[in-house]
């Protein structure tokens, strides 16, 4: 069980990766802060002021600005994140968001599915708007 | 088995309310276009050109900047939409949107349920987007 979000960026791929490597970038579309920039081998705690929510990502893979995998959730539930970077042209990148290893026999599975899938959504979405447009305030509005 | 998605937008609800009831507000953050308003009682086809598909709404309910209830789908799949808006003060409202009667024993629930989250966060999103900061091009970039 996987959910899969696509998204296309009218940016170049090293611009899309550079907005999730750097954490001072992702401030402005998804997280508050990170302590780390995003490298292999890396544990980076990630914050959510707003929700005042925080959580460890492992980073597992870096090819830059091609591929961002990281794992993350809470112990014996962690799910693993694949981002792929796919320059469609010079000025326009595919954006892949993979989240695999739900536990299947979870009772709640189809909610944290759902959930999952929306929060990705809402993550590109955000992402688009700040790098096309300089949109810095879509995020932190989702309502739990 | 329903999904609802809640946000907030900082526009007053007649506004977003507006937004939603006009066919071409409607076309800078989600369908193309509509043939209509959102008004009781009506049936209405929405066109989205960019994924060259369309489909019938019919309204089944409307309380001015309040609430916009509307079924859609296909022949004896049809999901009933409720819209609510809440006025949390003069500058921001809390928009809500419940989706309900999905087929509980159709095979395909899960994807069902999980792309429909996804299509409102990301209705939701470009809503924003479009009242709060003017942005129409963040519709139409979510690959399928």
């Amino acid at each position: 069980m996987e959910i899969t979000t696509k998204f296309r960026i009218d940016k170049p791929a090293n611009v899309v990766f550079e907005a999730i490597a750097d954490p001072e970038k992702m401030g402005n579309y998804w997280f508050s802060s990170g302590t780390d920039r995003i490298e292999q081998g890396k544990t980076i705690t990630w914050r959510y002021d707003e929700y005042n929510a925080e959580g460890k990502i492992k980073v597992l893979e870096v090819e830059e600005n091609k591929k961002i995998v990281f794992s993350w959730g809470e112990e014996g539930q962690e799910t693993v994140v694949t981002i792929t970077l796919e320059e469609a042209d010079s000025a326009s990148t595919i954006i892949k968001v993979t989240e695999s290893g739900f536990q299947e026999d979870h009772p709640e599975l189809v909610h944290i599915l759902v959930d999952q899938k929306g929060g990705w959504v809402y993550m590109l979405s955000c992402l688009k708007a700040y790098l096309e447009n300089g949109v810095h305030t879509l995020r932190a509005s989702l309502i739990h």
